[in-house]
């Protein structure tokens, strides 16, 4: 039986090993989202997803996720919530909520108490260091605060067809207190339909929620087009069409598969990613925009040797 | 030169008559939407959005509202505020943001405040005699305690073809802390292009989060689609996917304009709504669903009586 996950960033790499070996036997898509994603919540050196994410500006750290369910579209999410270990967890028990399914705050937090999810301050050392350091360096250098907005956000089909997609982020580093970027929002960050396929988005927030482009990409889809092409679709005609009307566009990248395992993936930056199915080892990518295409290569080694070697050196 | 407003229920039929006056003259889209909606906010007497909305569950009048720019994209949203006089221009001013668009709780307040917005107790006497005659009523009738969610959600475009797009709300009666519906989602609540058209719906959230339902009507419209055939069509072939994918399906009803001022409605449960174009006196109707198609009607004197009736009465 055909099966398979792909999640944005190399941070995804260790979760979706473990979700393949789930998806191999016979485990549920859902199951599979859930575990990888909080595979990159509970690790401490990735910094923009759950424990040792980067903090907004009050040296807070609040993260966003959501978890959708393609067999019947039940969505849960939660945003700016703080201090809970796993919340792409939180987002799918929401998921399985008929009201009140996307929670904010102060609220997602009583949710997560009431319903015996695990606490954790989720500021390590190292976030707060690099906080210090970007907050001189904003002073000094009188830089825009913002950067660094990587989301991991996966897709997955099991050997049932079932499909799941789920998304986790501390959101924009320096970001405004309450600030929420795409990834808890339905049809930006994320969406899926066991009868087509799903996709997840990374990027600027700000700019993929105008364009509901993880929607559109699952809407391309269904009229039959391989997810390679609908995501590069989207990606190059909303940057294109957002530049024409706004004057510019942030970054965007997208993942993308449908209910055979097949996957694509559109970016406008250089971006990484990892995807195994049924019929391919799990592996890390990376891609890069060149025209209207995206190129997708097997990461080297030495990338990903200056991968690890950059995430695990001391903060000065 | 053709000018045009619509919105959902009938308590916007005050925003809308001094929204065409404003049009009329020459006003721009932007300008109508967010009066229409504030004064919406700031009538007692609706009781789903703004000053004299229903609380949450802990008697906490939470609003969400957003804004869209049919010209550049450009979306600003708050999600469970407290305490501001009027969410809708929180929102437009967040959308002139190039980071941070869309802000939650304690930082909405927060940027509201820097920003000189006016605070006010939104929680009335008559909210709050309504919220514990409903409390009351669940305890002894064992009653699920969600009903009434009726945002008020607009579109329109101006003499200069500009067009906006606005919500706001103060979401399900009885809803937890912290439960955001689709009216601040981009693409569910409201969408918007000055190049198409733009849509607003009003319903379960929940649900309408789902499918998209805003941005799939000016998706339809793009492709040529009237505004009434792309309405009808995604609320009736989305309520049944929805029903098949997961058994039920909430209310849903949208309200829809073309940048050519042609407006269209579609539903599934009744509805009122108001519109005024430049060939079109401001007027109220009432709108039920006739299998594949929704049926529009001038409201009857009789029927706006027993509105103003009803939104008056005492509580008991």
């Amino acid at each position: 039986m055909k099966w398979g996950i792909i999640a944005t960033w190399r941070m995804a790499k260790e979760g979706v090993e473990a979700a393949s070996d789930m998806l191999k036997e016979g485990g549920s898509s859902g199951d599979a989202v859930e575990t990888a994603v909080g595979m990159v919540e509970d690790y401490p050196l990735y910094k923009s997803v759950g424990y040792g994410g980067l903090p907004n500006e009050n040296c807070e750290v609040e993260l966003d996720a959501a978890f959708m369910d393609g067999d019947t579209l039940s969505i849960g999410a939660v945003a700016g919530i703080k201090d809970y270990k796993n919340p792409v967890s939180i987002a799918r028990r929401l998921s399985e909520e008929r009201f009140n399914t996307f929670l904010v705050g102060d609220g997602a937090e009583e949710y997560a108490h009431k319903n015996g999810f695990e606490r954790r301050n989720m500021l390590t050392e190292r976030a707060r260091k690099l906080w210090e350091k970007r907050v001189k360096e904003i002073r000094e250098k009188n830089l825009s605060p913002y950067d660094g907005h990587d989301t991991v956000g996966m897709v997955s089909v099991d050997s049932m067809g079932q499909m799941a997609s789920a998304t986790s982020t501390s959101g924009l580093f320096m970001k405004k207190r309450g600030r929420v970027g795409d990834s808890p929002l339905s049809g930006s960050g994320f969406y899926v339909d066991s009868n087509i396929g799903g996709a997840s988005a990374t990027g600027l927030g700000e700019d993929l929620m105008k364009g509901c482009v993880s929607y559109e990409v699952v809407r391309l889809m269904k009229e039959g087009m391989h997810p390679q092409a609908a995501a590069e679709r989207v990606v190059y005609q909303f940057t294109r069409y957002l530049t024409e009307k706004s004057g510019k566009a942030g970054a965007m990248s997208v993942v993308a598969m449908n209910n055979r395992g097949q996957w694509g993936v559109g970016t406008n930056v250089e971006f990484s990613f990892a995807a195994a199915t049924s019929e391919e080892m799990p592996m890390v990518y990376v891609a890069y925009p060149k025209g209207d295409k995206t190129v997708c290569e097997p990461a080297s080694e030495e990338w990903l040797e200056a991968y690890t070697k950059r995430i695990t050196s001391p903060v000065e």
